[in-house]
């Protein structure tokens, strides 16, 4: 979430000249620290929580007096940058810039109240609010932009003589009107932007519109979606053209598509990168593989890490594949393991085909030339090497090398016993 | 739907004393009694469909002249119990209390028809309101609450004269005002709470809504869920700590989950007990299995009945179990079929291996020793038993039992078959 | 999204005597014309880009004097036939008749204009509007009703002198008004079904709202959907009753539903016929299949083009068909590829069973006949056939036919090596 802010921060950073990002966090936020991203980040620690004017205070001497401070909240992800800006630019002319906003049910909020010309008077909670105060349906956000040297007089004429024995931002309004300072507002129009997440539900809710963003965004670039509402973006996705992304897609982590990928639905895609043409189809799961162009996956195929496929490879249904380079037009269509392996172009490999590179104790690796064709339900026991252009007979356990070009196998012969008699069914 | 209903009056019986149910039943009603759970519920009969008044005619008898009575419906299954509450609160000092509701197109639904002061003075129904009546948004939603005596007396009163030939409960009110009765109401604020199903297409928005109340209360126990509007909830949870649901898991009966535990996308479980820790990968498919802490299954795994799993036991991809105690860390990650199996600790199972438990006519047992390794595409062939430490090579088909501790196989010779000719491509 | 429009107005033409459509497209629109479905379709090309009015003009010679003339747009993909139809009453009595709406935020849109009678003045767009215009909530949909005979006289008033140099349809308004002629407005109370397809996201919506309509329509039928937001149909679904869709269902092409029929979560169905009191399990992937009645099928099964399944049949868990004919009765539970192959009556195939359709050069058929049984992870190499009653032993690869009743199988023996020593995990 805090991310979500620190990025909405840093277009700003863009914008103005020497600007500068101090985060105050407080205990255990080394945790988050380390997964934040961003650049000019001032940490501040806040070991007691007194408020949030004293939150403020903890990152107060990273502030010049000229500097304009815009305070915002690392659990109201939603924020937009030019909401922001917005906020900015509302403090000229002004002590101080109130963002609020308008509730249909303001309950437990601070009320703006405003005098006859609509000047802002004070900002009153709502157990301190009479009754037609508590009619007021704009209410504070607790986004705020004031000038350096206003906040730090301010704050130090905050005291915690409220019921909750805290020092609040919030009365630096009526700290600024006493010193007949004008205070502005600017309206956030849509509550949700403003909405922090206090809770599990809270904050399901804002992470759905936050993954709303994200694919709209995503199909402004030029993907098609077949329901927004069911398109998962856990991460930063790279797009061709005319990609298109069936119902219950999740993309995690760092996934890029080439132009005219078709992702079908139920795919779950992490750390990948998918080249032109190539069709997943349903409920495929892949994870850390480089997919060039034109294959073909799924449906219900595994790619595990270290898979990489070369143009035009198929991965057929309930196949699974780890640390697997599979050469150009090479097919692996149904029901196979293929793992430590590298293979050539234009290889078969029949249904239920396993690599066993696994002895119990070390992995082992198995190369495929091209060519080379294995019949169903052969176990290739590596270490082994299969020559290009050699078949493998269906149902074979191969241990040794398999030679170039010729028919390797090992069969029992097929015979027939006659006046063999089925079991019957026991009497229970 | 009815369920729903029931546990909301249930709820109230625990705040008043002697308290008891009367639910009233139409013909195929029976088949609906199995399945209803409760307290203190009865049963009448309401042979004939003769109107809503009727209805209540049929318990009225289980009915003392000072109970409070209040009438719910059996196809209104969102409302809450606070509601109900507030409906029986309302009562006092009124001769009638009248739960409404206000609706934005309130066409179809019968009106509260109020004097000057505010007082209730009739329900009007759309066909014989006149225009000014139509503007009223304040609706009828027929649960009321009355004192046993009042309802007795007026019962009796009803009479079909109208143009459904019905008796109507409704009409209550014009007898309650007519006594010099005052009539009390409560709003109740979400119109959805007193909806009723009438058709598939509302019956699915009220189910979802009914989800959605399910979803709620499971994140606030503690349950991170990646979207509440694609979680299904068919039955109970028991939920620890930290537990993440991600999107489009449906859950079905009785479903248990220990602190820690994540569940991917799509999967679907079904009375199964998960312990801590364990994590269940995408599109997983769950039913009365016992799983616990530590393990790791999927994705692709389908667990039948009769599925256990000791402490960190892995269930890997394309896998079925069915029947089947796997001891402690013990390992079936690929395209397997484990029925009817007791199998010991650290066990390895390789891919594609079938423990062939049905012969056509009975099912037989397969036991697995500790410690066994099971080379990829074998077949145990049951009844069979392998003993600790075993080994079996890949690719045997075993139908003797294999001795502890050596390395069991069957295999025939690898060859390779010089000059061998692949088939060529037939012309059509 | 034009076939919409054009089912739409299909309807009117079985209203009205002698109606025919004309669609103009523009360059590319070949394409779409090869896909667009209806009766009296006459297409017009407008191959330069000029504006409404010039589109129109490209097909007023298919127009006589008295018709009344519908203009449509095949990028509003919601109209109703129904507000189309009140469209075309509306001009009764009026020179000319447009559909209009009411927007929350106008913002873009023509204003409908009134004189203090309520009479049409003009539709005055964004740009030239005043304040007190921009305040107007009625917009123009541009949909129109006219008749033939004013409409060419006023298409060849329409001028191009305006900002974007175009013909605008909407002029019509002024001049029909200038005229002395009346106009009157039908109001479209839902905005979303006059809604546009500007780009994806708007696509996306529009399409989800197309998707809820026939979902709805689907339940009115018959059918239980588990949730409505959850269910895509694209292409024509036809349902017996007692249907039941549960989440993330996807519907292809055409499908067809017997009575009773249960699809479970995340199947993919496309081109099939599934009879009476089939259950199809979770994420199961069907295409161009026959399914009869009473046939269990899946979760993770994946039938392919070509599979037809006879009543009782059943396709478990990770099975693949494809070409396949499985007789009444006939099982395959497990892990099993059945390809090209016409299986009899109540067979039973082991898991793991392949049958090997392809040497790498052609594709080679199996039969199988009544009551075979068909042991674990075997192979059947095509061209084979199993005779009747046939047993095939587990692990066996079949390359010759397997005679009618009797045990065939191609096994080495089970030996157990003393003294093997299992490999010991290198150090790294």
């Amino acid at each position: 979430m805090l991310q979500h802010v620190v990025e909405a921060c840093s277009v700003l950073q863009h914008c103005e000249a020497a600007c500068h990002m101090a985060i105050v966090y407080g205990h255990g936020g080394e945790l988050v620290r380390e997964h934040i991203q961003g650049e000019n980040l001032n940490w501040a620690l806040q070991s007691q929580q007194k408020g949030t004017g004293h939150a403020v205070s903890q990152a107060i001497h990273l502030v010049d007096n000229d500097d304009v401070v815009l305070i915002a909240y690392g659990d109201v992800p939603l924020i937009r940058s030019s909401t922001l800006q917005c906020l900015a630019q509302g403090l000229r002319d002004h002590a101080l810039c109130v963002l609020t906003t308008e509730l249909v049910d303001p309950k437990g909020y601070g009320r703006i109240v405003r005098d006859a010309a609509g000047q802002v008077q004070a900002i009153v909670e709502e157990k301190d609010a009479d009754d037609a105060q508590r009619q007021i349906r704009e209410v504070n956000t607790g986004f705020i932009a004031a000038r350096g040297s206003d906040l730090k007089r301010w704050l130090q004429q905050l005291t915690p003589q409220n019921a909750q024995g805290e020092y609040y931002l919030t009365d630096c309004v009526g700290l600024a009107v006493a010193e007949g300072g004008s205070v502005n507002t600017v309206l956030c129009a849509d509550p949700v932007e403003v909405e922090g997440a206090n809770n599990r539900v809270q904050l399901a809710r804002l992470e759905r519109a936050c993954q709303q963003r994200q694919v709209e965004k995503l199909m402004l670039e030029g993907v098609t979606v077949a329901d927004p509402a069911r398109l998962d973006i856990r991460g930063t996705v790279e797009t061709g053209q005319d990609v298109f992304l069936d119902v219950n897609v999740v993309l995690i982590g760092k996934v890029k598509f080439g132009n005219n990928v078709t992702v079908e639905a139920g795919c779950v895609i992490q750390d990948a990168e998918i080249g032109d043409n190539t069709h997943i189809k349903a409920h495929s799961v892949i994870e850390s593989a480089v997919i060039a162009e034109n294959c073909d996956i799924g449906p219900f195929a595994r790619l595990r890490p270290g898979t990489v496929l070369a143009a035009k490879a198929k991965i057929g249904n309930f196949v699974e594949t780890k640390k697997a380079i599979i050469g150009k037009g090479s097919k692996v269509n149904h029901l196979s393991y293929i793992g430590d392996t590298e293979m050539g172009d234009n290889v078969n490999i029949g249904a239920g085909t396993i690599t066993c590179n696994y002895d119990g104790a070390n992995k082992h690796k198995t190369v495929i030339g091209d060519g080379v064709f294995v019949g169903s339900c052969s176990q290739l026991v590596a270490p082994v090497s299969i020559g290009d252009g050699a078949t493998i007979g269906a149902g074979s356990t191969i241990t040794k090398d398999a030679p170039v070009g010729e028919l390797t196998l090992s069969r029992a012969k097929q015979m027939t016993l006659k006046g063999w008699q089925r079991p019957v069914k026991e009497k229970k």
